[in-house]
């Protein structure tokens, strides 16, 4: 059988040699494309009505098998090792490992204490045109959930 | 002497006890507040007229000591350990975890092989109102480097 | 100045010798035993009032800086070691290791892609009498958040 | 041969295809759901009988290697790293980093110094309505087991 | 404050000095030589009568603050590193690393699924004439505790 | 080729189906049942009549590549991890954590400075009959060796 | 499929064998030898015509899967664990240990707080003729990026 | 008294109010600046003379106990965790990460079996003008020592 | 494609079915036991004609692939974990671990600061016969290499 | 009270001041050199009788307290890390990880299965005049300790 990492390189694969693009798989299923592509990337899970028209765009059909994996809730956890290797993953860990205790000390002085939710979230990726070279623009929304106390 | 981590110490508890806005410091030192509270965690390094300004808003007399402090290129990275524990903290790890190959498809995508920088990068915190439930964004923006060839 | 360490120490070392009971300190602040023991542990902030209603039913007269340190949002994380030594401790850890993967096939079955939130969140530790021995019944809620899609 | 894990994995992808319940499954061979499903996922073992009785429910028909897998008293672990990266399954590790030490107060003030066991021990996983958004709760009892003096 | 960690050490200290034996303490308490010698190192807890009798023996005469710490149910984990680097120490780890796995099937085949228990648990230790040289035996009994099934 | 780890796979299934018992294949090398369980799981080493007795005794006729693996000397170390996740094993390395400075304490009160051999060692694993529940025994001895003055 | 690290071993073997040289490739495609190096061992990603021209001098004639796996973005990290273990690399990773802070003090002393880039950086490996042992020379050169300020 | 750490901070926070060049006190001592700044930095050892001359440069006079500080040779690894958390010399990190393998296969074809020593070793730090942004060249030079063969 | 490591277990199974010695491997290609073991294991490379001359006496018909693997130079490090758990082996682990700051102290009031080469070494182990029980002598010498200063 | 790691940078402290030499410490308490820098650093332990004599060569007045120190049994591993930084010791890790394998097998084929004792061990450090450049020479003898059969 099948692992569900074996199919991400696949589609991986897939995507090298024949260039679609994420936004038009995600136009076809009615997400973005930050949530089409981490769902391709074995991070969130489809309908089987979703891997079709997915299937449909990318130029992939997926047998049952395949299908039964995208449509599974996935143990997440994209990377191989818990501080990761690849630069510019890297880079995001490196702003939490800065950066941490200035988004903490932010958010408990505008909200109080709790935090912000990775669930109940959404991201985009964007270029920002920028004469000195553009900029990769990273925008992360997730709800604040205070602290209950009971 | 002080060790930078008692300075940033003594900072928090002071603000706890004041209620300084990390605003009004950067306003004094026409920085933004993100940048102003980064700093004064210990992560950036502030010029001597900086440290005095900053220190008038916040109703703290640096002394020479901890004034070289605040002027000092810190060793970096604000964590007591390398995955960190806090939940508010954790929040942004498991984003890594969950989405790095997710930013890593999108910015390669858009931009070719590459990075974005963690160097050449600003950073917001704002609240999002939202009737089920307000919302914390974080904007990241870092200039994009690509792999140089030669 | 003292630590948060270090006054954990001193509450847990003053309950040694006086036997104060969480649920007399917490029905003085309106809370439950497991909020209050927690907070008092260093894991969640209180507020003023708090601070000295309980510092009252303890028998502990808190200085300025103690109660600051009791009104600050703390950096969480209760153990000194990433996996636990203590063999109470280490129980529970034992259970997320074995019984993780049920926790996540369970919930997913019942509500779908999501978690339980560790946030909005509330337990309560309890005695079960049972002639073969009494049992300890550890109860947690958690309201589900499921995975947002857009 | 085929692995413990790869049995695993056939059995959720099977669960995947089929929709059976892991509530069936228990009610045939006598178990609650959530004894039944840790059984499943590699855990706990079976009987012979047991096996026979599960596979009918989920239609799944246990060849004798597979039977002897499922009989067999497991090498217990379910996760693939000591700090789970699953968002899940990470929010009882989280539990377990921030209030461990509130278990150990509130057991040792209850019972005196001892454990809760993991192994004489039953948990449940069950839904709460609520309004302002479905709860899951968690119950765990273990019995209660004091250090033996000699 | 004293920590229980520099207690200990000022208890093996006057020991190297004074020569005491832990049999003779744990007489005086009416506790086997391993018990008392674990609960002076920190990792049981003792009664304000046991500490009282011990200090005589050991003609140490303990403070309130020292005699709060020895009643105090500890945090256990004797060791710096979670590998020992000691090799008396590591001899102990060594064999669980080599033999786990037969102790393992050896318990399961004897008496099912289940573990012995370390808390239900007492062990002694023995010199062993020999002429090849004597030897220590180290013997450990532990409850049996099956696996509960629900 | 088959590896050690397949091989050890392989008797612990067919010990499984036929039900056969470590001390029934130790009678038939002259050895007692700990020693033959440790040998069959990898971590000792077995002469090619020993083979040949004990395959005949457990019903699994070894052939010349199995043979030779039963006979080379192993790279021991039986567990996949170095801190065990299994609950049963877990107990052992936990009594090695809480217990390891009594242990050093005990032997070097008794013996002078030096270790108990790991090697020059022996253990048996067995039942004590108990109207409280039945105790799992566990006794190991092992030569003791000073450190070498020179 | 083949795997990434698969392809690299193949052109390893290969190179063993013809005794091709990286600089003979590099000429090939109109780059240095360290970087034609990087990129054949998998850290740096080809157009499809450079990896055409390349297998001409390898004289190895590529697949279009091993086309797709060279034209890839790869996952980068080329070693094993995250400390090396192979002494010709780990005596990069001690001149990290030992002159990491001698390096930070150099740089920021002529550059100010910024950082070498790794990204927008070359290097080159030459030998120096030398009398008592000739020399390794590794140079690197990065751009200087300064932390931006806002 | 003083451990070299903290001279170490000593030495640092004077340079930061004084202004001293590394070069200068190279200069005084007969060293490169790149020599000089790590000897300083506690990872190489200083003769009586070097001592007293840097002393006089750098501003400081050292006391006996600091003089033998510089003097002992010192336990080598200047950071405080293996995998470095600053950015400046994690990217040095990363280099030898992801460059590694490229390292290993360039040296071992122009030179053979061996390695580049980090002993018999120098190295500088220069700026190179550029007109796209200054950069950092770091120069390494190693005596190459052959595998012995006998 | 074999790899080096299922190269290496072919060997050793081979020699334990056959029992030729490593002395006999080395006198046909003119290296000692101890290079030869060495080279055979994976750490150090073969010509040719050595690999042609030791598969003579080893009774092993290389192939061209074979012939491949062991004339590339490896990526050196032999044992599965960076902290051993096979006990012969942990033993010199320990003696680093426990004599490490001799070594380290003897080393440098003897040469100076420096270090003894890893590379430029050699080693031999000896059966020393002894009434009390042969003793196993390791001998290891390598060049001491002094810092440069420059 | 001082530590045993506080006292043993107060002798490596005497010893860079005053040059006395671990041999003539070693004359004075009828040990090797070797024995008595071991127990000095802090890995061995003195008698009384001892710790009076060698403070006569070393020049140093050891207190009781300092004396009982130098007497009791240490808590052995003298290096900061599980995996040394310091470049002279890390070499005999090296040695471990790169020809533990060898070690074993030339061990196990000339003694049978077993290991070199690190207990019943001595060792010596020599200098080797040699005209390519003087050589450290490090001798370890342990005794052969074969597995017990039972």
């Amino acid at each position: 059988m099948m692992t569900r990492a074996e199919l991400t390189e696949k589609i991986v694969a897939h995507k090298m040699m024949t260039g679609f693009k994420w936004e038009d798989v995600g136009d076809a299923i009615g997400k973005s494309k930050e949530w089409t592509c981490a769902a391709m990337l074995g991070q969130l899970s489809l309908t089987k009505e979703e891997v079709e028209k997915a299937g449909n765009v990318m130029g992939l059909n997926f047998s049952p098998d395949e299908t039964a994996l995208l449509m599974t809730v996935p143990y997440r956890g994209s990377l191989p090792t818990q501080i990761p290797t690849d630069p510019l993953i890297y880079r995001f860990y490196e702003i939490v490992m800065v950066y941490g205790s200035t988004f903490k000390s932010l958010i408990e002085e505008e909200f109080g204490d709790g935090i912000m939710s990775a669930i109940d979230y959404d991201m985009s990726v964007t270029r920002i045109e920028d004469p000195k070279g553009d900029r990769v623009q990273v925008m992360m929304t997730g709800k604040f959930l205070p602290y209950k106390s009971y």
